[in-house]
């Protein structure tokens, strides 16, 4: 398929070098500033270069990429909160032109699930969003098959930073703020951590999964879920769970319409118990029980690779 | 969707008593000796009671199952070895009338996988297959949408109930007899638990998976997996494991189109030391990482809804 990604970050980029390997052809990508643009394919690896040089992606108006030549937009423009703009009109720009989506941004199924399903409705086009729930295992594709009204509960640790963290300071008896240091260091915080470790991020996925269990009349966006970070936690708390055969860990829960995400106790052999970036997600489904999917780390390769997959499915139905 | 059991044990009864639920109809049943059919619906409890009280499922030959009327054909005889007959020709005959199939059964993918594959070509049926290999978290498909050549490497503890012994025997320092006597009193074990403790009925399952993997031109079977099962296991190996951090799991494994089924030592945190009757797949994806799907038990409830959660899956393409 033919790509326009909108969004040149470290997912973004990692979309555009990768494409070609999933036999998909990037022509446009786009960051806030600038695009470039080519029907016939865009030279990745020239332009992420000219990036890292010039800081720009291209000499074209940012609004080009949505106008190019496309079959599925990409769509990893960092999460906003309140009208999940800007993605929210790529969206739609993408969605009119009857073209498919594919999301890493959060903000369009967490904030304003129901416009972007009467968009969809109208279109053509098709919303896959695997990428913002977790790994490569479609957990959105198995809940459509099983039947969303059989999913009894879905919890998990969605936030590979904030498990670095509280794992860390967990294992080595560091305080909070060093151990943000060290994952700053190491690339897998982002310079301003915020979404991160005060929930907000869980909080998107959080909503994005209630919207797709919900019935058609009802609808969620991180203002119905009840928030705690990890900013406050205090070591003592950590040693206190270890003591007791537990850990902290940041979990994200939706149960019958409740959304929460907080530090929980879960005990150190459960399978919620993750260590370091990993991330999980449990799904509780009538019949078929508790089921565990546990992925190694949500870098941008994982991302982009899970990012890609959603294409591949497009492409095939 | 219209459909025909082929096998009345457990997991078929829990298919036909939970296919309602799941918006089917049963339109015919059958065991090895006797069958029941009705196009409009089977009385399913009425029909299952009398099996508990008379013994055989209907009054009808047991052929007539597969010439009732119905869409799809759920396979759920015992598997088998050699040429996986009879679960085979039942396939046969219903892709040859157009009709899907979903297997619970693993002998035709694991023994004659691109037979099947030529039926199917031919026909306007399908053949998925998801409950022979774990949990309703959907494996297979999962494959198919990253694409099998990403698939650097499959393992996982696949059977139930040699998990179930060993984490037994490793918690509770028992022996395998006294386990596996106690696992047939909870009916866990069947009468005959022969394919579970000696490693056939892994072995059939990374047969399955390899196929799944492999080129077009290459075929696998049981044949090709080196198989060692669990019942030579002493007390002393599992002691001496636990000491080292340690315990020892069934494992399969599939790799480079190498098969092998064997008691292997994994640490105690690892995600593969699963406990009870709990199951684990690990996929090691190119680009996305190593992926880690657990599921509570395969039950007959479990499978029966893996089974039925297929069935959704070809009525929603």
């Amino acid at each position: 398929m033919k790509l326009s990604i909108i969004g040149a970050g470290t997912v973004g980029s990692r979309v555009a070098e990768l494409a070609d390997s999933y036999g998909h052809t990037v022509t446009a990508i786009s960051d806030s500033t600038s695009a470039v643009t080519d029907a016939s394919g865009v030279d990745v690896h020239a332009v992420l270069e000219d990036k890292r040089e010039s800081g720009t992606i291209g000499n074209e108006e940012s609004e080009s990429a949505l106008e190019a030549e496309y079959d599925c937009l990409v769509e990893v423009t960092p999460s906003t909160l309140g009208d999940a703009e800007p993605a929210f009109n790529h969206i739609a720009t993408a969605l009119r032109r009857d073209r498919h989506v594919v999301l890493g941004n959060k903000s369009p199924m967490a904030q304003r699930y129901r416009d972007v399903r009467e968009l969809e409705e109208n279109s053509a086009g098709e919303v896959l969003f695997e990428a913002t729930i977790g790994g490569p295992i479609p957990v959105l594709s198995t809940i459509h098959d099983v039947g969303p009204d059989r999913v009894i509960s879905i919890k998990g640790v969605f936030n590979g930073l904030a498990n670095f963290i509280l794992s860390r300071m967990t294992a080595e008896g560091l305080g909070y703020e060093h151990v943000l240091a060290e994952a700053q260091d190491l690339g897998i915080a982002e310079v301003d951590p915020t979404f991160d470790v005060e929930g907000t991020d869980t909080a998107l996925t959080c909503s994005i999964l209630a919207n797709v269990l919900a019935e058609s009349d009802t609808e969620f966006t991180v203002d119905d879920v009840s928030i705690e970070g990890i900013t406050e936690i205090p070591g003592s708390a950590l040693n206190l769970a270890r003591e007791d055969g537990k850990t902290v860990r940041l979990l994200g829960e939706v149960r019958d319409g409740q959304l929460r995400v907080a530090p929980r106790t879960v005990p150190q052999n459960s399978p919620l118990a993750v260590t370091g970036p990993q991330t999980v997600v449990e799904l509780d489904i009538q019949d078929a029980g508790q089921v565990n999917v546990t992925s190694s780390a949500a870098t941008s390769t994982e991302v982009a690779s899970t990012i890609l997959t959603d294409v591949n499915r497009l492409e095939r139905q």
